[in-house]
């Protein structure tokens, strides 16, 4: 069932991440420091190298990967939605080399921010927090019509 | 010529789209039932197939063609406006695979969705309406200075 | 470190871009029309032809390509910032052609426009001006927490 919940803007912050910092990390650092329960991100920069996760949609595992060389963030886009108590950032990663060749997928921790532009808008609403999904084996947001 | 119209937000809705069903046809719907006519939607999440499009600048015709494998959705950005009296949503999409190469491209009806969210921002202002345009033979917005 | 600067929505602009105009060039000339000095956008599309750039983080240096066929524009994200006392348009690309495998990188001038939704969110804050980073060799953001 598709179900979408009527959220308003509750604070917008813009501004550049650690050197050399893990890239979800310093995200989710920030919006637990600012208690930012629920949001969107969205960031372009380049990282030092990446580690990336794909879900397999039939053994219900994600698979993780890394790069170990440098490219440049062409997008990335996120939630931020509470797990377990405390704020969880999800986002996912589009990444392009020096031929221009893209990579991406789920955004996961060991990506090292080169540089980065991080804009983060806060949701005044309902708090969605995530629990075990019967379809997917994902951890999904619990939400009733 | 560039033209740009000046807009207010009338609405942000978050949430989770339904397992299994069509991606585009899902986000219309629900704008079609909110009344959604001017707007901008951002997702991410995963698919379990997609059916894609690239517009051929010089035969003037979509090519479609389809992916039968699961995919994560790095970005899917699109628009809501108008077209013969309707919502219609515009988006384009990006994917990656269990490697981390990327796909993407306009987004058509036949992408099924294995998880995925959402977040909608309508806007309050002139309705965009879209017409045939001369310069590229697509659907573009009608738009006076 | 990361710092991060809480702004305010000020002005959201949507609209169109010209037929076969620079892409980079057009949405610069708009924010300077309109003196948005502080801002996001974010656009889909497509493009006759593409001029990307690739920082190398050894060399410290922009590497710039060109593709000289058409795309459609994924994604485009991007940020309004101050460079030598007038706004600077930053901004990240993710291509599809024909096949849908994707191409992406640092928008670059000759980067030429067939179609464009273009949204524009300006904020009212700080300004951000851009300066030489040691860390990196580019022109990141000042700021001071």
């Amino acid at each position: 069932m598709t179900i979408m919940k009527r959220v308003k803007p509750a604070g917008l912050f813009i501004g550049k991440l650690k050197y050399e910092g893990d890239l979800l990390g310093e995200i989710t650092e920030f919006c637990i420091k600012e208690n930012i329960r629920l949001g969107r991100i969205e960031a372009l920069g380049s990282v030092q190298k990446a580690r990336l996760g794909f879900y397999n949609q039939e053994t219900r595992e994600y698979h993780f990967f890394n790069f170990n060389r440098p490219f440049e963030i062409t997008t990335l886009v996120g939630s931020v939605s509470m797990k377990d108590g405390s704020p969880m950032v999800h986002a996912h990663i589009t990444l392009a080399d020096g031929k221009g060749n893209c990579f991406g997928g789920h955004l996961a921790a060991g990506t090292i921010i080169y540089a980065c532009e991080l804009t983060i808008e806060a949701f005044d609403g309902p708090e969605l927090e995530r629990g075990h999904d019967e379809d997917t084996g994902l951890p999904l947001w619990e939400m009733e019509e």
